[in-house]
Parts: structure tokens; C-alpha cells; sequence
């Protein structure tokens, strides 16, 4: 029996504006990143979003980003270490009061957006806030790109880590992701994208786009709720996994199964 | 032999810009309230705060304020009580996950500025602001002006609260402040705010504006630390304590007392 | 023959968060409140709405609010005269920088949400404002709630005033709007709105809640386009118009017939 | 007769913080970089510091930055060309507003911290940033790094450019500043500091880090107000100038002289 994990971000509206569908993707996901006040989202749309989750038994976890509301945390900054670690904690405490209040833990810690990419890099990065995770609560999974340095630095902190992967992403031979700039980084073709995650998920290889396998080992799959077009792909990778027997469980459940 | 804690806002510096004599502050006062980054204060002033707040063995607690940055909170905003309670969290869990890095507890919680003026007047903030609290964590004390609907909403909600009286403020007959708008409402003679500190201690009294005796049964003592006129107050009142046998305890010293 | 303009706000999207169906309401109206990066909008939106302004011969007016992006400038905040002032300048220079750009002037000044509202009634605000508009610009046009202590503001500070009515608000018998929160401020009916909004135009009466008919006399008419309901209700008004030869036309050619 | 002009960063403070010697440093410069509410700076102070610059007859200039007032502009942000734009434009039509109020001239623009460093060697974004200012006023002089993108980029825009130089900072053979994270970046001998500055004026010479003499015309010498020190640094260099017959004149008289 093959298990996977399917995460998407929710909760990034601010005030009066509203942003991604989170009503139609919170029933098709098991994990949910949640934005932390500073690329997006705010403490009334963290309070409520929290609460949907709990409702539909979506795991919580804290999506921390850059102090770059106007950039949705898109645009690289060149922020030290130190101040990563610390935005780090601030956000996810953040987070935490929300999960306290409504009884459910904070299950994983996946950075936003170009904080998550220069993590993904920048070793001195990812280990600020893989440190910044361990000392606020050491229970929380770190969820990282697959054979990135984040992953090597959440265990080296004595996290647990988790490793994501991109259905609609090609990959480069050394398992990083193809900079969404270049041609041929994202894949349009549903039936591909299908047909990449389930060999994935069972075989731990995807091809590059250059042509060799590559081995990776995914616990989440990261999907998107931008549209409906993307609401969709959600929708037809969930039954290809009903066919395919695989389990859609949370990151929790996954990890679990791998310390034993 | 009585008891009173003394204090004072810390850590509401941002990015470059500094405010307030926090390293001379910090040596006189038995409790912190630590900026949470809305009003004043960032996540990497926070982690130090906290750090030099355990050094000198001084309790900490959450300060959280309004969004407003370029005001210092201190304008008047007309948030509802559902937006109240979510920025209390966020704020509050913010300096949690600061506190628990080092090990520390959350003392107690005290809204800043306007915040703080407008819960002591308006029932449903101060309740809003004490259910945010207790749903995040029961045993955080409420700091609140003695007094005021902010000592009872707490009380209410199942938190403890704690009685804060000013050494330089004018009360009315009805045991609140004198609006600093108005002719007298700071004391400036800082004999006669030590004469009406150590009376309110001893005494649970302090005369009104208006003439009549008030009763008011002080847990703390708000101090500030704005300019050197500011810490020589404190330093006179910390030499008029010893004289006169009163203690400075943290508020949870304090507080104990009372329940048992 | 009849005269009066229609106004909507436009460019209040912020970042990656679109707000309002700019594209549809800027077919619709001759003149566009332009948000300017405090409650809503920034550089990029305000340089394309008044792009696309200019291209549609759509009159663009600085709409400056309150800094509270988190509630969209609709909280009253307790500012100063003298903030006020400054932060009026600020914004209308901002946006005059993207008129300049674009070969456009800057037709019209209209604070937004809960300055709007409380200008309407503070006249120290009200004074406050029309003087930063005077003194970056006495050609521009301030256009405030009709019968309002900003049109007395403006006109005593050597400024056109504009007066703007409400097709879908209930005034009250002394001229000024029902509060929102009570019931009536909004009238749902459109026919409704329709006969009371010619009555405006033709014979510069309205029946307030109370029964009485009150005098105002419409240079400009606000409109929303917050959704399709709001966009069929300008439709049907400019139908309406067309009608009964009501002419649409932006501010400046209205307030000019004033002064002739 | 030689004429140079000093230039410095005014009106840095934000709300209740204040930052930088403005009250000492105004009464030693010709030209003031002032900040435009982003990096630092708002509407109250950039109020306060254009009158305080017109009292002293100061020259004003724009100072915008990025928007990153946690982190006071000085952190590189990957924004794009087109953002870049609109950020000059929007800080630079703000600070107009005052500059018009106050009856004084905007006479120049000087990217601030990051965006200064990123535009000097981005030379898309030096043209973003000069196209900016050339649709806003043509009239607008460009203070940008000598031998930099950013004054070829402000003189093909149509722009007059004026080149600023460092006393205090250590020269690379290509002419480009040496990094603030390198040895030697720093000069910290006062009267070397005065030696290159005097230099530079009179023989438009700099001796590079690596030996080499490199040559520099400087329109405006960059001077810091951050601290006693650079205060005693700044009265050195006028000292030295008055025996040394040069003579400080702001920018619009120094490239006056150019043009002719």
C-alpha cells in the first residue's frame, strides 16, 4: 500500500482581499500551509482558516514568508541568518496561538514562496530555520524540496523532515527544480503530470529534463488552488491514485511510518 | 512585609531605529512588557529582549498593540472584538515561540497604547482580549488597569488578573486615569509620586483629582523608561521601597499571593 | 439640459490581490477615485489604472486613505490635523507623479472610507485636508459628501468644491448619510435608487428616512463596482440618464458651468 | 576656483523613531537626500524636514527606497524593472507634494541603500529608475555613483547627471566602490579621508585599493550624519576646503556649470 501526503497553501488573504480557492481545495487536500501575516494572510484569515481545517481534518502547518506583503514574498531579499530565524519563530508562534485555540498541533513548517526557494540554496539559510523550528517546538515536521539542503539541515537539527515534490515541475539531473524562467519548467499536460507523481510515489524516480531518471522520495506532493484549471488537476490526480492504490494521508502519517 | 512589581515597556525598537533606555530599564524593573512587532518592536529586537530579559532574571510578558507602526499604537482605531482577539493571538504567540527558545515562560499580558486605553473603558475589547488569552494559554496573567473592565473581563474569562497602578498619573473619583489631555493629569513632583506609590501599596489609597480617597490594591507599578528623567523616578521609588519594607516581586509572585 | 458626473473607486488591487471590476465600471463612469497605496493599491496599480483612465477619457481624482491596509482604510483612526495634512500631500503627490507620467492631470481629490467619513463631520479634518490639496495644487478639485462641512472646507480654503450624493444611501433630514450600521442606510430597490437619483440631478431634492424632502445639489454621483449587482445598477442609472437627458460628464465640466 | 556639493541622507525617521543628526548635519551640507516613507521617512518628517531644508537653504532631493523599512532599504530585493519604476515614481511624486507646499524645488533624486547599490551595477534597473524621474520632471538632476550604469543611463534618458563620490570609502581599479563586507572598504583616518577628497576635487584622481590611480569627477561628495564622529568629518572636509579654495555649492549649481 503506497501513501502520500497532498499539501497546498491556504489563508493567504489580507483584510478585505481574498485570494487562492480555499473553500474547493480544503475537501481535496490532507496538509494545508498556512500564511503567517507577511507575504500574505492575517490573524482574522489565520483564526478562520485554522478553524476550516480542523473542521475538514486538514493538517496545520505554518507557512512563514518574507516581509513582503506587496511582493507575496515572491521577491528575493537578502535577509541574514539571523533575522531568518527569527522570522521564522515569530510567524510560526504566530500560527501556533491559532492551532492552540482551536486544539489542533502544528503539524509541519513549510517556508513561502523565495524564502522557500533561497532556503532550498542556501545552506546558512535553511539551517536558521530549521533551528528556528527546533527550538520553538522540536515536534514539528520541517517540510522541505526533496534532496534539497533543507532537508539535510532539519535532520541535522534533529527535525523531522519531509520531503515534497512538484507534480507540475520539471527537475534538473541533480534533483533541484528548473527555474520557473526557463522553457520547459512547467508541465502543462495533465495526463504527464498524472503519470510523473505516480512513479514518483511508487518507483521514487522521475525523469529530468534532460533525460536521466532521478531518484527522490516524496511524503508530499505540493498542489496549487490558484484556478480552476488547478482545482482540477487535483481533482484527476486524486482519482488516479484511488486506480493506483495509492493513500492520501497526512505528513504525520507518512513520517511516522518512516522513524519505525 | 508587602509586595509590588515594577513594570515596563521593552523591546519596541524596529529594524535600525531604537527607543527607550532598555539596557538601564531592564536592571530596575521585575517584569518586561515586550513590544510584538505592530506597534513597535521586530521578531529579531524580540529574541533579544527576551534573551537579556532571562538574563537579569526579569519575567517577560506579551505587549501587543494596534497596526500601527507610524502612530506607535498610541491613535485610536475602531477594531472590532472578532479583529481584536485574532491580533492578540497573533501577537502574543509571536512572543511565545520567543520565550520558549529561551526556556522562559509568558508571564502575562498587557495591550499597549491605545489599545490598552480603549479595552479599559470598552467591555467588549477587554473581553475579546481576555478570551484571546485564555484560549492560548489560561495560565498568562492578565495585566490590566486597577480597577477597570479589563481586571473583570479577565477575571470573567477564568484568567488571573493583576492591578496596575501609575506613580505619575492623576486618578479620577471613579478609580481611572485622568486623560493626559487634561490640566494635571501627569504628576511631575516625583516626592509626590513616591508619597502616593508607597501609599497605594501600603494603603490600597490614592487621593482623586477631585479630592476624595480611592481604593485601588496595586499588583504592579508601571515605570517607564523613555529618558533619564524617567530612571531616576524608578531609582527614587526603588530607594523608597527599601525604606519603607516593600518588596519588588514579579507579577507572578505577586499574583500567588492572592489566590492562596 | 442636465448635468452630472459619475465617480467609482479604481485601483485598490494591492500586489498579487485584485479588488473591484475595474475593467467593466471604467467603461462606465467619466470619473475614476484612484487608491493610492495606503488602503488600497500601489505603484504599479496606480501607474496602470491611470493608464488605462486615460485611454477610456476617464478623469483621475487621488483617493487617499487611512495607513490601515489590514482594514482597507475603513477604521476610524484618531489622526491629527497635522497627519492629516501630511499624509493627504503624500498620497496626492504620488499619484500626481503617474498623471504627470501619463500626460494627465489630476482632476479631483476625494479621501476615502473612514477619512471620507470622518472629514464629513470633523471639521478640523476637513480643513486639514482641503489645505494639503490647496497648497499641492489649488487647481484640483475636492470632492466631498454634499452639504458637507468638507465642501465649506474646501470652498473657504480657495479650492472648486465637488458635491457627491449616494443613489443607493437613506440621508437623514439634516442632509448627512445614515449610519450603515442602522436599518434603511442602504436601499436594495434600483428603481428606487433611479427615481431618487434623478430627482437629485433635475430638481436637487431627496426625501430623507424621516419623510422630509432636503435640498442637495449633485455635481458628481457615486458608484461601486464591487460586483455584478453593483455594475447592472450604473447600467440602468446611465439608461435611466439617457432617458430623461441627463448628460454624463467628468467633474471639471461640471464645476466649470458652477463658476461661470 | 573649485565648487563641490555634500550631500547627505535627512529625514530618516519614522513616526515616534528618529534616526541621524538632521539638526547638526543641515547646517553643513548643500544638498539633502530626503527620505520618501519606505526605507524611512513619512509624511510628517519629510513635512518637517523640506521646511527645515528650505529654512537653512538647503537643496532638497528624493531619497526612495525599497520597501523594506524592517530592514531600512539596506537588503537587496529582486524587484523588477517595471516595479522599480513605479517605486521611484510614486516616492518621488510624494515628496514633490512638500517640495511645491513648501515653494522649493525638488532639484534631485539619489536611490537609497540597496536600491542605490543595485542600480549601480543593474543597468536595467538604473534606466527603470532614470526613465522614472525623466517622465516625472526632466528637470530632475540623477545623483548617482560616478562611473556607474546609473549616470549613463540618467544622461541617455535626457537627464542631467550629476557623479558622488565617497570620502570615506576605498575605490576598485574599475572605479566601483569596494564592498562594505571587504577589508579596507572603510577609511577610517580622518585626514586620509581629506587627502583623497581634496584630491578628487582638484585633480578628478582617487588612488584605488589596488594601487592604481583612477580618475573621478565628483559633482557631490556623500557625507554621513549617523553620529558624532561623522559629524567631526564633516566640519574636517569644510575646513580643509576653505584653505584649499574650494568652495560647496549645491547640485544645480555645479552641473549648472557643466552644461555650459
Amino acid at each position: 500500500m503506497y501513501k502520500v501526503d497532498l499539501n497546498s497553501d491556504l489563508g493567504e488573504g489580507y483584510g478585505l482581499y481574498t485570494i487562492g480557492m480555499d473553500k474547493e481545495i480544503i475537501a481535496l487536500i490532507s496538509s494545508a500551509n498556512i500564511g503567517c501575516g507577511w507575504h500574505g494572510g492575517d490573524p482574522v484569515v489565520m483564526d478562520e482558516t485554522v478553524r476550516e481545517c480542523k473542521e475538514k481534518s486538514v493538517a496545520v502547518g505554518a507557512h512563514p514568508g518574507l516581509p513582503d506583503l506587496m511582493g507575496f514574498g515572491r521577491r528575493n531579499m537578502s535577509i541574514s541568518p539571523v533575522e531568518a530565524k527569527a522570522y521564522a519563530k515569530y510567524q510560526l508562534g504566530a500560527l501556533q496561538a491559532f492551532a492552540k485555540s482551536h486544539g489542533v498541533p502544528v503539524q509541519h513548517f513549510k517556508p513561502h514562496g523565495a524564502l522557500y526557494n533561497m532556503a532550498a540554496s542556501d545552506e546558512k539559510l535553511a539551517f536558521a530555520l530549521a533551528e528556528a523550528v527546533y527550538e520553538v517546538d522540536p515536534d514539528i515536521i520541517f517540510l522541505g524540496l526533496a534532496n534539497s539542503c533543507m532537508i539535510r539541515a532539519a535532520g541535522e537539527c534533529g527535525l523531522i523532515a519531509a520531503s515534497e515534490v512538484f507534480a507540475d515541475r520539471a527537475y534538473k539531473a541533480d534533483g533541484t527544480l528548473v527555474a520557473r524562467s526557463q522553457t520547459g519548467a512547467m508541465i502543462h499536460d495533465t495526463e504527464l503530470c498524472i503519470t510523473r507523481v505516480i512513479r514518483m510515489v511508487k518507483e521514487h524516480k522521475v525523469k529530468a529534463i534532460t533525460g536521466e531518471d532521478i531518484t527522490l522520495k516524496p511524503d508530499s506532493i505540493c498542489v496549487h488552488g490558484d484556478n480552476l484549471k488547478a482545482i482540477e488537476l487535483i481533482r484527476a490526480i486524486r482519482e488516479a491514485f484511488m486506480e493506483h492504490g495509492i493513500e492520501i494521508k497526512n505528513i504525520r502519517s507518512i513520517v511516522s511510518n518512516h522513524v519505525q
